[in-house]
């Protein structure tokens, strides 16, 4: 999917959500445990409550990988279902020396080997260029690079100081000389609010990928006022607050309203960017 | 394997070698390929050829991976495969936020989630301290931490200066804060090798695991002048040079011919440190 079709996308459904599909088979609703692959038979359900509220997708591939073989053959289900109009991402954080990293990039994005063909992955920039770059050479497909996480060890390395920057604003500056905003996405936490503002400044064409509202206490109004831009420009996740609001019977009817409270907040933030 | 059982191995061995089982399908001698798993007949037969001489064995699991489920089969069969003797590595370069470095975690070292139990597994540094500390849960494993790579693009971040240090000095020098020698190592590119001595320095006892020699051109002598200790202190990895020194039937042969020839100058540079 390209950066206008997903624009176009975010403008159709008045929605920049992505719903992190975080499946853990331990926290499914008991009635799916008979079902020959609870794991898709889950994510089909919440696909289907959910597709014309949310924009993307983003399977968190640890939760497949867990599970051995059998993990995988439900993720590709599950990417296969996902609505061709719906951007798909592999929540993976992979990163490697370039011939590796060339093999992961086949991993997700080229269907002849693992039959998985995913619109994007996310990568962990401690490698540097020829980490990401075999990545970007699938014509189409974005590398989505981790820049500011949500959780408390981004304080660890990401916070500091490096040539009169931060570090994570060095690896927003130096990624943009590796690729285009149409190949190029950014994570940030929606812990780290205050940021996108200086984010924004650094990065003005980037769409960002923002984890971490919800269960993890991020502001969505104040993301999305300091995130987006006439474009669209956010991607902002939610997981667990959709997927288990609920575990019982109802649990796609719940994930629905969970999932329309945020498109309709959403909705209410593009309004007020339109007036601008 | 404990810190001092995996040096007893090395002094036994009289070896520091650690194979890397790259495995890719497209290289394999063609005689295997009517194999009902020609990756698990190839590495069958290298860890038969070379069990004697190298003390681990490291996976890069990206090789796996780009075969989809099959992969993980032939990943779980390898592992097992393994002699209990050897150290095992999964290469996975994994690290996300608490509660997914969790999953990863469980993926590598439980066997009844992935059936895999790998000793240790290799992890990212960027998202700091909870993206690493949920591996170290499982007592009696390991994690093996990047610091500073093999790859050309380790100059773009790892070599930047933060707080009078370079990257992978802080990097080094705070996960040591969060693990003991008992559980940590860290990844230092042979191609890097005039650092090891300022990285023994700052980390005198942890194990160095070092990739880089043969195919990528770093020097086995000068890794290991600077860095073998008297526990023995390195895992020097080969990986191209050895499983693919020929593609015809005498492969394993001519991969133990590598191995030994690796293994007989680290017995000359234990020799030389014993001497000291």
């Amino acid at each position: 999917m390209t950066h206008s079709e997903l624009s176009e996308q975010i403008f159709q459904k008045q929605s920049y959500l992505c719903v992190g599909l975080d499946t853990d088979p331990r926290k499914l609703p008991a009635h799916l445990l008979t079902e020959s692959d609870p794991v898709f038979a889950f994510n089909k359900a919440i696909i289907d409550a959910t597709a014309d509220l949310a924009v993307a997708y983003k399977p968190n591939i640890a939760f497949y990988e867990a599970q051995g073989p059998r993990g995988w053959e439900s993720l590709q289900k599950t990417l296969e279902y996902i609505p061709k109009n719906c951007f798909t991402i592999a929540d993976a954080k992979r990163g490697d020396i370039g011939n590796t990293s060339g093999l992961y990039a086949r991993t997700f994005f080229d269907p002849s080997a693992a039959g998985l063909s995913f619109d994007s992955v996310t990568v962990a920039p401690y490698m540097g260029h020829d980490s990401v770059t075999p990545f970007l050479e699938y014509a189409g497909k974005w590398v989505i690079l981790l820049a500011l996480t949500s959780n408390p060890g981004s304080a660890d390395f990401q916070r500091q100081p490096v040539n009169e920057q931060e570090l994570f604003e060095m690896v927003i500056t130096t990624a943009q000389t590796w690729a285009s905003p149409d190949q190029l996405m950014f994570v940030v936490g929606a812990t780290q609010a205050a940021e996108i503002s200086r984010i924004r400044e650094l990065a003005p064409d980037n769409f960002l990928l923002v984890p971490g509202v919800g269960a993890q206490g991020g502001s969505l109004e104040e993301v999305s006022r300091r995130g987006l831009t006439d474009k669209g420009g956010l991607l902002v996740n939610a997981s667990r607050s959709i997927l288990y609001a609920s575990n019982g019977t109802d649990f796609a009817e719940r994930a629905r309203d969970e999932a329309k409270a945020l498109q309709a907040e959403m909705a209410g933030q593009l309004a007020a960017i339109n007036v601008r």
